[in-house]
């Protein structure tokens, strides 16, 4: 048995006056919660505090009080309004050292860059008594880490790009000892083509016999525009046990929302859509109306997506639909600008042009504007013409407004591709 | 002299499990913020906790021994897991009462949807006593306001759409009597095609005076890839001196950093085009190569925007931008597809094509593959031929990745066009 006491419940203390604006968030306990959940640290409460001193004494006692860890990000720049290590230092009870290596170290970091080292930034030599000082090979800021057996303090600084890496070498080499051999493992369920309330509904009844498991699968439930996520948490000292039990939790969601499940891997649909024109050297181009160019910005955010990118037409005016995509006048005539008829010509006429082997075509009224008898705002016609060329078509109405309804419309002409290459129902 | 003591310092506290999650953040209490700072009340702390008891009675016991006013939001819904009123209740020693007249608003609610009122709702009908139930037409959990002199606390419900509505009634009805005469006034100045530090530089010796005017202007600086925001803010019991304060500062911030400001009314870059545009009566086409799409999907982001965006092509490989754009072989043979002349045959195609007044192009290497000797990633070239015919390109070199250089490339895409109609240097 080993006698050092584990760490289990944790507390985010981010540090910093910007925080505490109607502008600014603070993201970065977002990832540490997840890397601390990781480790089996419980993260029970989060808290955001300017850089008073005051105001920090009073939050770092009661944080204490309360979780066996409390990990504080921000305050630990040279400036006089960084009074994180200060503040903590003295709330402890233990004076602050100048560390003649951490001096040296920092004189090295800006001889490297050709300059001297400013006097203010000294102060980030300074150590806690009995404090291990976390190396920053990114920035000038050493973190901290204070350990009073039972208890610990850990000083993270705030930039992400400097506190990420720091984090992930202190529960490596140093928390990792100190914590239950159970770890957090997840798998994330991403769906379209459903609503939230609809997955909710098929898939709870799932989900509620996970929870009587041992150890058990808990779930959450996200939403977005056109996207709706399951994440599968289990609490497991065995990884391997963990990850069969996710795998089949997945595979059991997946069967009743079929075919909804785009990814279990965290790929976004973009990324999917990319991986099978890729896989089976495909090429694409889309006619957009009223997603004005957001479906080929997605395709586009992937790395290596001009492989399977040809071309596509923004194509907002009936005249452009006529000029640059060969949509029929007649068909406009016939059947309105928003109606299949026009997003299939326009998908015909982009793999067209484009000389692609699938073809995209959206047309829609994304408003506040624009709505007419029968077709109110958030009517969307989608068309995906495949290898084949026998064209599939569907009409879907979003709510929202109009950045909405352009996400949903992405997102659900996206999806359309995805079924149609892989020879689901639409 | 008014005895009724004045609340000048709150804390927020969001209650909830899921907020304590790697994929939620608590966003209420930037709203919460926003709208406190504007009845004069300053935001010490923030905290989030889980539907737990215990840590709930601890967070809001340390929360209420800092501030005098602490506003909880979320855990006010009809289920067992939502324990905000019980635990409050208790923890400030009031007994729970029923009251007759929300038992029969919950009622009354339901019928009128032709459902009868599920027993478990009975519970949102309770009150501590001594509290004040705030009316949410949107939906059945009453906010809940307990005066208790020199202090306060306040429960909001969790859904923004129900939670704000009710902080405005609460804020403009009981809150306004109850704090100081002085409000914080803002106002927000964005920039594009300077860097943070560039600004900082520049500005930061104009608004260092303003921080010693009676009162104030406070100064923060924020930046987003191609954007830098600078949010001014007063606090002032005079409002009209607050506005010509504020109008003042940003005349002078904007005289320094010409003709970088775009914006001192909130407006985004794509809505100050798009006015320009339609205050002049011009149309609009794009040829997009390493944007992808996302110049012209900003552009008709704008309610509206249908009014002057004609058509756009994006053109991912040569064969498209010749055969699309009419892009001459021989000028990309001759300067390389990332090359001035392109983007300004790009822009030159679009307008013709399109028939529109101002043409863009943009060409680049967005990354991560594509450098070539002498165009590394991250090389941008932009073009403009605007209504007079003749044509204006820039090249840039935007760091980051992927995503960070369409975004970045977008914005100086769309800064050239404001540019150039403006008659401003580029």
């Amino acid at each position: 048995m080993n006698a050092t006491p584990r760490f289990r419940t944790a507390e985010i203390l981010a540090v910093g006056s910007e925080l505490l604006t109607p502008f600014r968030s603070d993201t970065n306990s977002l990832f540490i919660t997840a890397r601390l959940n990781d480790c089996g640290v419980d993260v029970r409460a989060k808290g955001v505090v300017g850089d008073d001193p005051a105001d920090l004494r009073a939050m770092l006692a009661h944080a204490r009080s309360r979780a066996q860890l409390v990990v504080l990000t921000g305050g630990l720049g040279p400036t006089e309004d960084d009074v994180t290590r200060e503040v903590v230092a003295e709330a402890l009870g233990l004076p602050l050292e100048e560390d003649p290596a951490l001096v040296e170290q920092l004189e090295r970091r800006f001889a490297s860059r050709g300059s001297r080292m400013p006097a203010i930034n000294r102060r980030q030599a300074r150590v806690p008594h009995g404090a291990i000082a976390l190396a920053n090979p990114r920035g000038t800021a050493p973190g901290l880490w204070i350990d009073q057996g039972a208890r610990g303090v850990l000083l993270l600084p705030g930039p992400p790009r400097e506190m990420q890496p720091m984090l992930e070498g202190f529960l490596r080499d140093v928390l990792a000892a100190r914590t239950d051999p159970r770890r957090f493992h997840r798998l994330v369920i991403k769906i379209a083509g459903w609503t939230e309330s609809g997955v909710e509904e098929v898939a709870q009844p799932v989900y509620t016999r996970w929870r009587d498991l041992d150890p058990p699968v808990q779930t959450t439930i996200l939403a977005a525009p056109g996207q709706v996520e399951l994440h599968l948490t289990v609490a497991d000292a065995d990884g391997a046990r963990a990850a069969s039990r996710l795998e089949a939790a997945a595979a059991e969601v997946s069967a009743v929302l079929h075919p909804g499940v785009f990814s279990t891997n965290g790929r976004s649909l973009e990324e999917v859509v990319g991986g099978l024109l890729r896989d089976r050297g495909l090429t694409i181009a889309v006619g957009e109306s009223c997603t004005g160019g957001l479906i080929t910005s997605r395709l586009t955010d992937v790395p290596g997506s001009s492989a399977y990118v040809l071309a596509s037409v923004v194509s907002y005016g009936n005249r452009a639909k006529t000029e640059l995509l060969d949509v029929p006048g007649e068909v406009i005539e016939a059947h309105g600008a928003v109606s299949e008829p026009v997003a299939i010509a326009m998908a015909t006429g982009a793999r067209a042009r484009a000389h692609a082997d699938v073809g995209v075509g959206v047309t829609g009224i994304a408003g506040p504007g624009g709505a007419t008898p029968g077709k109110p705002v958030g009517t969307v016609c989608l068309a995906v013409v495949p290898p084949d060329g026998a064209p599939r078509a569907r009409t879907r109405r979003f709510p929202g407004e109009r950045a909405v309804v352009k996400q949903q419309a992405s997102q659900a002409a996206l999806e359309l591709v995805r079924r149609v290459l892989e020879g689901e129902e639409i």
